[in-house]
């Protein structure tokens, strides 16, 4: 019973279903009654507030601060970036009246045609157009710059196939909109930007990225440069984690924003957009879980450890629950997330497979013989291992513990990534290794042509361009046309 | 030029326009392009995020987790609790297309009149519906409650007249949504977070709350009662400042939520829902401020001690930056938010008027002749004195300072409300009486109608029946009937 409820589609038999099944049975999300639409589950939500407090603390020490813009978009402001409503336009969902009103020739209820907008708004598939349209209230002299906004925000972009947290139609994220006096600046914040979510990616998350730069058939419609970190998931398929956009004066320009430089000349503003959502709760599930579940990084698990009690009898369960209270508060002290569970009514063997499940970094389990012997048990969820040690040394050990778990699910990830990344200089082999997965480092010419046609035959696309990387001229592997350096090819989620 | 610019419409002269010049001067919200939606300006912000962490770690101290719903509510789910729809269907905004495209006779772009939503799809102006659905597939048996979720999210009601913070189309709130197996059980929960709300406002934000419970004509659309905060605001103006519903088996019915009981049988989820929102900002600000601008209570300050250096020259200055740093160190130690302004391009008295404005509650101003004398000048923005003390015990000094604050502008409110609350047993001195704003104690019959004529004739409403009060029955002011208790009568935000 236990097995069935809780039990994964192998990861050899579906990646897909695998995902799946982990994302519904630990607890994270499930599909709502709108069609696109998820519900984030507490146990999912309390990992993403875990990646909220720590971004907004690393954007906060780096000057930014949060504020708040309206979730509503008037139509003509999509249109005023020519390509930002061209990316836009096509999935995007459209207020066009504003009350109901009974049917008066049924029962049901009815929207009521004489509350029709004027203008129809469009649910903010991302603000730039409407937080340009209020940056030009705000900006006047090179005094009032840079402003360096970001806002926590639900957006829209009505998906036609959607996969919880990946790809839905409302999703959570944050998006950065900062405003510059410079070109040099904006590209500046552009960057630093990039290196804060690396950062948080890697050190948190635990999963190593690739700094990049998109084609400009990726980029983002409105940017001038995007950038991005690329990540590289278990089953071979690449994952866009977090995109920096350098915007060069294209909004201030469909916006009119203008600023008097300290020479009392008028200048268009510079600009960055730049954001992360709940898509790297996918990423975060995806890349470390095994077919017992979800395998999570010790600085972003809710409960860091477990402690669960094997007891013969109810005397000796007291005794237990009295020395779990010492390690409890020792815990607390240094700041690390445990749960004790000492309820009766479920069997420790249920409880092992369910906090699997969940993903809690370690599992210490202490029986009425521990107790005797002055010893512990520890299990590691990342290797499944167990090794009983000494109770008097508990605490380090498991605070160390947890440091190592999560330096090794990194190297994990790091090494798969090293293992299927390889180097391919001629295309009939790209078309056969591509179905292996993972990235591809191959020569471009550079041009959208040569882009299109391999993402048309292959499936897979250019997944940035590397920054810091091997930067060895070529020649491409398609049309044997001069190429700068190579650049990453990955099918993509 | 500062004055202009900084000034405030005297309260004396219009407190709404008052309110409205130092929402906007202040910083903290202006309206959009988007009619009756705000934008929340980064230091508005600010102090939302402190509002925001201390009641969600209230809600998480008392076994409440976070979650998230879509934002979208699909038609027919607001038509299945019958006084929810009455209460909703004339204040919404409707999704009812998802996609633009090209005017093919035109230049713009229109909505795609193929791409229609087969239902369409309400933004939520609160979300019982979308989540009673979910509780549905959630909810089997007694051990699975009880459920105890709360949402921070953005909510739309299309009101016609809008006023930054108090009323606004879209807001921010948390709604708190909680599933029980008995109606005892429920009812407990909705006056345990109806106690959360009042210790928040009153300890954190200094204003005094009067809990009650909601005549029949004021309960929320689908509660079987509601319970609330009132507050009453400078200007003798009541203000609702957070809710509190035990909703019965209403929603559970509605979406057909049953569970099994202890003994075998299905029963009917007893639910509550609960929630404050921005609006909270705007009795903030209306409750402690002045003609000089924002009082902030200490508490919810993003910055509580602001220091300014008055310097004669260069050097002096750098002994006074000196000498401010070790403060500086000092208060950070205690965990005070402290700013140093020390920029060059302002005047001492633009700094002074710009941080009063933004209602900082301490400033310190260190002059040359301070640092000569041991000594720094401490000003209260609360009562706007003046003293100047010895140096060496400014941490100290400022830190119980900190609290006075807090503690007086709180009691200067409780005196406020006490002074303008009267009772009154006569309906034509209650007709006077109200003129002057204030809460009315008076008797009431408890029927709808004579609570309809009183609003209709005097523009008051009963805000509640009070808990914990006055309970000597009476006489009903103006249909002689028997009356239970006096209730408080006002005319409200």
């Amino acid at each position: 019973m236990v097995k069935e409820i809780k039990e994964l589609t192998p990861k050899s038999v579906s990646s897909s279903r695998w995902y799946n099944d982990l994302v519904i049975k630990a607890d994270l999300a499930e599909n709502s009654a709108v069609r696109g639409c998820m519900v984030i589950k507490p146990y999912g939500y309390a990992i993403w507030e875990k990646i909220q407090r720590q971004l907004d603390e690393m954007f906060k020490e780096t000057g930014h601060v949060n504020a708040y813009f309206p979730l509503f978009i008037p139509k003509s402001f999509l249109n005023r970036e020519a390509s930002h409503i061209e990316g836009f336009a096509k999935e995007c969902a459209i207020v066009t009246h504003y009350r109901l009103k009974n049917d008066p020739i049924g029962k049901g209820i009815i929207v009521d045609s004489e509350a029709k907008l004027e203008e129809e708004l469009i649910i903010r598939p991302t603000s730039e157009s409407i937080i340009w349209n209020t940056y030009k209230k705000w900006i006047h002299s090179y005094r009032d710059l840079p402003i360096l906004i970001n806002q926590w925000a639900n957006v829209v972009r009505w998906e036609m196939r959607t996969r919880l947290f990946l790809r839905t139609a409302e999703f959570l994220w944050q998006e950065g909109h900062t405003a510059h006096t410079s070109k040099e600046e904006a590209i500046e914040e552009t960057l630093k930007i990039l290196d804060i979510y690396a950062n948080f990616v890697e050190q948190y998350m635990a999963i190593p990225v690739t700094k990049g730069v998109k084609t400009p058939c990726e980029r983002f419609a409105g940017a001038t440069d995007t950038y991005c970190i690329e990540t590289l998931m278990q089953d071979g398929k690449a994952l866009q984690a977090g995109t920096s956009h350098f915007l060069g004066q294209n909004f201030a320009k469909a916006f009119d924003v203008q600023f008097l430089n300290k020479k009392g000349k008028r200048e268009y503003v510079w600009a960055t957009s730049w954001g992360v959502s709940t898509r790297l709760m996918g990423a975060l599930i995806m890349m470390h879980s095994d077919d017992n579940g979800l395998v999570l990084p010790p600085k972003l698990a809710p409960c860091q450890i477990v402690i669960i009690p094997v007891s013969k009898d109810r005397t000796s369960l007291e005794d237990i629950n009295e020395k779990a209270t010492n390690i409890i508060n020792d815990f607390k002290n240094l700041d690390i997330n445990v749960k004790y569970d000492n309820t009766d009514n479920k069997k420790p063997g249920w409880k092992f497979a369910e906090y699997e499940l969940k993903g809690i970094p370690i599992r210490l389990t202490l029986g009425t013989r521990d107790l005797e012997n002055g010893t512990i048990e520890v299990s590691r969820r990342d290797t499944l291992t167990k090794e009983t040690i000494s109770i008097n040394n508990i605490t380090d050990y498991a605070n160390n513990l947890l440091n190592d778990i999560q330096q090794n699910i990194y190297q994990k990830a790091l090494d798969y990534r090293s293992a299927n990344t390889v180097y391919v200089d001629n295309y009939d082999e790209f078309k056969e290794r591509i179905e292996e997965g993972g990235f591809i480092m191959a020569h471009w010419d550079g041009t959208a042509k040569t882009e299109e046609q391999i993402k048309k035959e292959t499936k897979a696309t250019i997944r940035c361009i590397p920054l810091n990387g091997d930067i060895t001229p070529g020649i491409d592997m398609l049309t044997g046309m001069p190429s700068k350096q190579r650049v990453i090819f990955a099918r993509a989620y």
